[in-house]
């Protein structure tokens, strides 16, 4: 665990929910005249980033910077140093861009922060739906100031879990994943955010999530709410995750076990 | 094509939308307090129905009877006799049920009125995020007060298509049909309301839809608001669609034989 001191992550728990409503309610201008964005492909034609994203990432660097300068902020459209610094926070500005610039309502803002190795904030912020997904290491998790727990199916017939993939990943082991959860009687949704299906999971709305390969901007928040909620994640952070990126897998304990034995045995955990 | 006069078309036209708003408004009442809904199962698990959805359907009807008194009502939740009747009004007080006592956000009232065997008129009302689909034969179609059109899209990877399935349909048509479509580039989402995402397919914020089966109540809405924003579907209505569904394929001239060649070749058309 983190040598972090209780007022030490207090001031960032605070401070992270004010940047991510603020650039939440920044983004939701940006996506009322979106039609007037710019596009641009990254990766693939699917991968897309609008000057909206580096416009919000902006602002949140901008804030954090201001307020906590030893502080290293890593972003998904900008990238950044985390040589050295204590507490990273790792952001994603919009999670979600192509749901965003379609006009899909299934998008947010995404943000943690790592102490030493640890995930100890994470932070979702929805604008379309005026929700605020919260939680920082012992304090339990939260949506606006409502305390949220995880699922309590012990089947995997009993509520729908989040899935999502992207085109950087092989389709074969989703579409089996997809076909054995079919099987079970379970069911999935995808809205392409992420981070927020994986905050409605620790809301107890979905009975987990599940994707390949996230980002450490999409997947930490995640990581830190499922876990204050109660419920069981991956350990994400392990061989350099905060780099590389990781699968994550979100779930309470009895339904754990049987995702996991749905996935290929190569699943990192 | 129907007989049904401009009037008669019309005064049913903007009738429909008052339902729908009416509707909607108080279905968003009861999401609000979704945490005391009473959830039932219909045919397996994942098959809710609540008393939002009774308690919805049942002002529709009531609406429509009292305006239209020679009209007929088929109900997702009551059913209804369309025996003899010119014009029968088709209704899904709460498409998503799942999503909507979950708490995800992605439900909407679904509404289509059927003239000698034509669909005329489709109304998608998504309360979260005050919008309002609607089309009538030769109309073109709406979001609230501005037209919309269907994805300009000429290849699958240039877009999002929206997918569905339910437990009563085997799995493995949909996921060969997910696995050639990330195999040629392109993505999906499912958010649990076919409804709206075929309506969001009108708008073109996703290059189409597909279901492998769609009661009429939720799949006839879309098929006229894809026709008349200039998209292709397919003959929703043949071999007593009415009376006992069809499945339902929703996009632009160019994508809509692309999709088609990934379906199995039973798909009725």
């Amino acid at each position: 665990m983190s040598s972090a001191s209780l007022t030490e992550l207090d001031a960032r728990y605070h401070f992270a929910r004010d940047v991510a409503t603020a650039a939440a309610s920044r983004a939701f201008s940006w996506y009322q005249q979106r039609q007037q964005l710019v596009v641009e492909h990254k990766k693939d034609p699917q991968d897309v980033v609008s000057e909206a994203d580096r416009n919000v990432e902006q602002l949140i660097k901008y804030m954090i910077t201001e307020r906590f300068p030893d502080d290293a902020v890593l972003g998904e459209e900008s990238g950044g140093d985390t040589q050295g610094a204590r507490f990273v926070w790792v952001v994603d500005p919009i999670d979600g861009t192509s749901s965003f610039i379609n006009g899909l309502h299934n998008w947010c803002v995404s943000l943690a922060i790592v102490c030493e190795d640890e995930a100890v904030i994470g932070v979702v912020c929805d604008p379309n739906h005026h929700e605020l997904f919260h939680a920082c290491r012992g304090k339990g998790a939260w949506v606006n100031d409502k305390r949220i727990q995880a699922h309590s199916a012990q089947q995997l017939n009993q509520g729908v879990l989040g899935i999502s993939s992207s085109n950087s990943q092989p389709a074969e082991p989703l579409t089996s994943f997809i076909s054995a959860l079919l099987h079970q009687g379970g069911m999935f949704i995808r809205t392409g955010s992420g981070a927020l299906m994986s905050a409605w999971a620790a809301a107890g709305r979905l009975i987990g999530y599940y994707e390949a390969h996230m980002n450490p901007w999409d997947g930490l928040p995640g990581i830190v709410l499922m876990r204050e909620a109660g419920g069981v994640t991956n350990d994400y952070l392990h061989n350099d995750g905060l780099k590389n990126g990781n699968p994550v897998l979100l779930a309470n304990a009895t339904l754990y076990p049987q995702l996991k034995a749905m996935l290929p045995a190569s699943f990192p955990l």
